[in-house]
């Protein structure tokens, strides 16, 4: 895979007008940390907010529940492996899952800009549905609103869910504990690079497929099967090394991973290098990471190698280190920080 | 009131190009119905879609809830009694009020366009919060995405929430009856003008403004107090007669209103008249139609006006005549069929 070099340095936050959102405030990095942190946090927090997970847990008189909600803003709103629609439901699924839950219901707001073709619309109502019934669960309620042209781009979906819990213990960043076992399901960078290629009418062969799909089978699979699963994360916006990051700060540990363990594609690896992006900080729609517990980490690896969307699972690495920090072990046998970007790489990918 | 003799004439769909989507997609006219019944309908298809109300009902192994998602892309983003964020919320509280249920929890979606101030996106947080306070519900699950300037307006929210089950009986369209009395919780209008003044810098002396309010308590206390209601709903986008085509049409009933008893404020009817606007069929976001079995409707009333936002309900008219139909009986005694009007009299009102 490709060692893009500046990871290793620590990128002061630009000196940006601070008084306006920024493109930046929407990605991954410490710029859209901060906005959280100093805007959203302290005035909407509640306990189910603040445990920053994928899922919001609810409680009912009658239940246990997951709720989450997703915005999506990918251009363009086609790409190879996938579109918007079935990107909303799969990020939606894949969010309940990440907290344990079994889908439940679905609902799905459209924002389209005037003069957005009917046919299109169409194909993303068709792709939406076609992978709501793979998921088994419905799309219960939409809403649409129309925007005058140049007030919007074609298309907007934002996506929610219920999900029923299925986990018996939280499935959260603060579940984490040391020793566990770091476990990605499959390669990454695939989604980011497929929209980043349709974009820029980057014409490769073979063309390089988003990822996107639905991995909530294989991970409520482990559940089901008692594997001691502490936190899930689906591997969005920002890549591994973002996830890894978030929770590594959520749920106050170390996590040390090995670069040559770290699965990445070569014809991936290749066009990352040719768009001078680093994988590791690209988004996958397809791929999560668990941490379990060592006992049962190569049965949970065996179980997840029996689904097609997760048969690449590998152990990367372990939950050991200095709280909050992220080392990856280098190819080279150096161990050096990943750290949250600053900025955002890949804009509107998802 | 104004009366604005337009909505007797059945207007055609005007000859748009039908290939693409207009602005009037987004209304609660004619073509918007079109678009979700040729487009949305056939593809999306599910037994709680299909219900066509506020809310999805959801039956989960534990309990019975009710799921609803708005978008919100309202222009300007602020106005006079209230701005997008309190707005947000109010639409999804009362939605859920309006299939019966008491709210649980809300999530909400950003989708925010370069160059929006901070203190302005504060501003938004901050209303949605107390208005989320004073429901006595949390915005639990959040995302933001970032657009480039020129691809968004601003700021867009999307607001979805989960309600538990208070009602017994569904509160649907298909439940009203012949007989039910029609009752309309307070004047009607001043949001759809409020809206319009402040997009257009119309300086009104005194303001009109928004009724834009919580509305679930009213709602939630008829349900409590064994009202017989069959059906709520909450006069937004298309106001009254929209609204009221809309469960005549699902409901296949029949009603009849009295224009003498609908309420209308008489500077927002004379800001209508100046506009050209027939109040009938612009939006508020604070007020709701109930429809009532007769022997409770008295004590509907006296309920509804133990409450501020409703203090000034008021019986208009009964559930009778053809199928699907509404009708009017105008001051001069007249009637009229109130029809769903081709397009959006004002778009971009929520």
């Amino acid at each position: 895979m490709t060692d893009a070099n500046f990871t290793n340095v620590r990128c002061p936050i630009p000196s940006v007008d601070q008084s306006i959102v920024q493109l930046a405030h929407g990605g991954a990095g410490r710029i859209a940390q901060k906005l959280l942190d100093q805007v959203f946090r302290p005035i909407l927090h509640n306990p189910a907010l603040d445990e920053l997970h994928d899922s919001a847990r609810v409680t009912s008189e009658s239940g246990k529940l997951a709720f989450s909600t997703d915005a999506f803003v990918v251009h363009p709103w086609r790409f190879p492996g996938g579109d918007i629609g079935s990107l909303a439901v799969h990020g939606t699924v894949n969010d309940l899952a990440m907290a344990g839950a079994r889908p439940l219901a679905l609902s799905m707001a459209f924002i389209i800009e005037e003069g957005f073709k009917i046919a299109d619309l169409m194909t993303v109502i068709e792709s939406m549905r076609n992978a709501a019934d793979r998921a088994r669960v419905a799309v219960v309620a939409a809403d649409t609103k129309v925007v005058e042209r140049g007030k919007g781009d074609g298309i907007f979906l934002v996506s929610s869910g219920i999900g029923e819990m299925v986990a018996e213990r939280p499935i959260l960043p603060t579940s984490v504990r040391e020793g566990d076992r770091v476990i990605v399901s499959g390669c990454l960078a695939r989604h980011g690079v497929a929209v980043m290629c349709a974009r820029d009418g980057l014409d490769l062969d073979p063309v390089v497929e988003s990822d996107s799909t639905l991995v909530h089978e294989p991970a409520l699979a482990l559940l089901k099967e008692g594997i001691e699963v502490h936190c899930f994360r689906d591997i969005t916006r920002g890549g591994l090394a973002t996830v890894l990051n978030e929770i590594a700060s959520a749920g106050s540990v170390g996590i040390r991973i090995e670069e040559a363990r770290t699965p990445v594609r070569e014809d991936v690896a290749s066009v990352c290098e040719l768009l001078g992006l680093n994988p590791l900080y690209v988004a996958c729609e397809g791929r999560f990471v668990a941490f379990v517990a060592e006992k049962h980490a190569s049965r949970a690896i065996e179980i997840l190698r029996d689904y097609d969307c997760s048969k690449g699972a590998t152990d990367i690495g372990v939950v050991e280190g200095r709280a909050g920090q992220v080392v990856m072990k280098s190819l080279i046998g150096v161990d050096r920080v990943l750290d949250l970007l600053s900025g955002e790489q890949l804009p509107r990918i998802c």
